[in-house]
């Protein structure tokens, strides 16, 4: 896709979402970073979406994919697989429009997680010994007449995740440079297309982490690849991109103007920060943002947003990383998948 | 005052404070606590005033009274003496505003405390050795033609605190028990006003702590009285309600059911439970409302709603406390004023 291209997710569909999700999402606040802001020569601000329903920006894009049920879809129920974030926002949304959600997982999954999705109000189905086993047993489900609700590589995904940008440009109208997390690229390819249409000259960057980062690999290789997952404490940012994938890697492609890959200290850093200089709580995905500014891979040239997103970690693994835990101590005992 | 009067502040002048302050603050968002709720068995939800702008529901007053200025007094600027929340909040809401702000306080104010009002646009005034000094020269800023922007005892702020409970009923509206921070009576007041206009039969209670409760020994003798001013975690809560007050003394003894008072060892179990189990960064005196429900000092018969708020906190303070230090540990050499 060349940039001269309408990306497959435009401007409009993000407008559209925008209505859609009034009254449903709630718009998150964003904040100077006085600390950052010293730390880089330039303006920082933070978007505080980790105080998101549901604890992540996951809520926007499944609020939005549930918003166009048809009311026959709306009847048989949606499915989805995730034992994180996308698992708690797609359950939320369902909750919330009274719509019958189905969390596939396998038995590896811890019990809180479990937990976690259940309280939100979704029937889980623990399905078999790993993720593929669950994998068949959604396809199941959506032979029976539920809708799968992916994570990220769906339009109504991307158009409800690019909200953001539209709230980024209203709380910061002279952004230069946002930084957003990096995983499937729904989120940062929402964002991206709602910043773009605005002003081209707008960077985003994405900002993943080394162990494991498969939008990285792939755009490296030119197209979709697999890679290893490993333990991390950006965890949500984890899995794969799809080798089928048809929107996000190419948005991605086109739209982001870099990325950058942290290492566990960095990561780790990043979530000490949001505490001790932000008063916030975020997992390490949700840091990544804070993390890379501190390390000082992204230098900005003006104005600049790092987005937060999400709070869903395990509260003792933060308290050890705020105590000043290393990474090695951290992935010796703490409850990373 | 007797219940059929009508109290000085009504539920129209809280009605014309939320017009007065839409786009202004953040409506902030309530959470249903799955374990606050198991605990008390009933619905307990929080509302997440820590997240208001400058961290506190003192931006909501401060906003409503300096909204209402005249254009002279607008162009002369206003004035404060508080070196806590009162102060930022006020800071901020005439920074929003475009008016001038004056805070004075004392030369024991420490350093980190001018940096954060200074932070937040007001010129900060050091005038004296005392609380006494800071008074004498806010009055002689009164003179030259500024404004006094009260903490509490003025119409404009406890109507402004009452846009609080406005948003309880919207958020809870089988509302049955509200748990509200108590100090000098503005936002008991205010909240009370708005909820009993609503409907008499919901339970405010407010919550104090035991080292320097002035509003419930002003109750006990009747009438506004002194109190020794202690350290305390909920170091927000402190100070007098004025011996001279004029209206929140009146609006806490006709309209708010009950108070309760915690000692130290309960609020810091309150700021650790908002941590370890909300993933919440509150002050002590944020916690009052969650820790009165740990403490079992109240026992709601239907939905609660335990108001957070602020999130002001040392964080080297509040890191000791979740660590689980004591709070005789806590006072030996913590920043407690």
């Amino acid at each position: 896709m060349t940039s001269a291209q309408q990306p497959p997710v435009s401007l409009e569909d993000i407008k559209a979402a925008r209505l859609r999700l009034q009254g449903v999402i709630r718009p998150t606040p964003t904040e100077a970073s006085p600390t950052l802001s010293a730390l880089s020569g330039v303006p920082v601000h933070l978007k505080l979406e980790h105080h998101q329903i549901s604890g992540s920006f996951k809520f926007r894009g499944a609020s939005n994919a549930v918003a166009q049920l048809t009311q026959a879809e709306r009847e048989a129920g949606v499915v989805g697989v995730s034992t994180g974030n996308h698992g708690r926002g797609l359950a939320r949304a369902c909750a919330n429009a009274g719509v019958r959600c189905v969390v596939v997982m396998s038995d590896l999954v811890p019990a809180n997680k479990v937990a976690a999705i259940q309280r939100e109000g979704a029937t889980v189905h623990i399905r078999g010994k790993s993720q593929d086993d669950a994998d068949r047993a959604a396809r199941a489900l959506v032979a029976e007449g539920l809708t799968l609700i992916p994570p990220f590589d769906d339009r109504a995904i991307i158009a409800g995740q690019g909200t953001l940008g539209l709230e980024m440009i209203d709380a910061v109208p002279d952004l230069h440079t946002v930084l957003v997390q990096l995983s499937g690229g729904g989120l940062a390819s929402g964002i991206a297309a709602a910043l773009k249409a605005h002003n081209p000259a707008i960077k985003v960057i994405g900002i993943s982490m080394e162990r494991g980062a498969a939008m990285h690999e792939s755009l490296r290789n030119g197209q979709p690849v697999e890679v290893t997952e490993l333990p991390t404490l950006a965890d949500s940012l984890g899995g794969g991109i799809g080798l089928d994938n048809q929107l996000t890697f190419g948005m991605v492609q086109s739209l982001v103007d870099d990325v950058i890959l942290l290492d566990e200290a960095e990561i780790a850093e990043g979530v000490r920060h949001c505490y001790w200089h932000e008063g916030q709580i975020v997992e390490g995905a949700g840091a990544v943002g804070v993390a890379a500014l501190l390390a000082r891979k992204v230098s900005p040239a003006g104005p600049t947003l790092a987005l937060l997103t999400g709070a869903n970690i395990d509260m003792d693994l933060h308290h050890r990383i705020v105590a000043g835990e290393t990474p090695e101590l951290l992935h010796t005992d703490a409850p990373c998948p």
